[in-house]
């Protein structure tokens, strides 16, 4: 019997591209990873974050993800914004006031 | 016969993404949900209700979602707003207020 050719796998999530941003929207990067967890590590690694605690949110809206099927159901190139202790989520709007004299 | 290929199936409606927020917008959060009783328990952990009774409405203009058949036609990634007792539904703008001088 012919075989689907693009048979969605189930079990291994496929490696997907996603962007991780700054709370102040300074430094934004690119980031393959195929799970939740995958992508902590590499935000860690990327932006320097040491042990210090952080949350992943949504920089659209400030949706906290901290689920994996959650995480699973966005889509590729996602952007995501790193929160650390004290750091809020700001509409992108607000932030570019403060560039202004 | 010909069969459809992308048959909608009735009986088990499939998991989508929701997005809920506290009363005061504070706190908004990434959740997976197939039904509304799904949400409803999903909500009640992620943001640590307790046994506290609520309600859920939708968070752009306080429509209260109490059945299954209103949830279900909902589009995915809806935001939603947990409203405990005592808590009543505001405009985004009118909250927002609080964050000027």
């Amino acid at each position: 019997p012919q075989q689907l050719l693009s048979e969605p796998s189930r079990e291994a999530p496929r490696a997907r591209p996603y962007r991780v941003s700054t709370a102040d929207r300074s430094v934004r990067k690119g980031v393959i990873a195929h799970s939740l967890e995958d992508l902590l590590h590499k935000v860690r690694d990327t932006l320097m974050l040491a042990d210090k605690p952080f949350i992943l949110v949504l920089e659209e809206d400030g949706t906290t993800v901290e689920t994996e099927d959650y995480f699973q159901a966005l889509a590729k190139n996602t952007v995501f914004m790193v929160l650390q202790k004290g750091q809020k989520w700001q509409p992108a709007s607000e932030q570019g006031s403060r560039y202004q004299p």
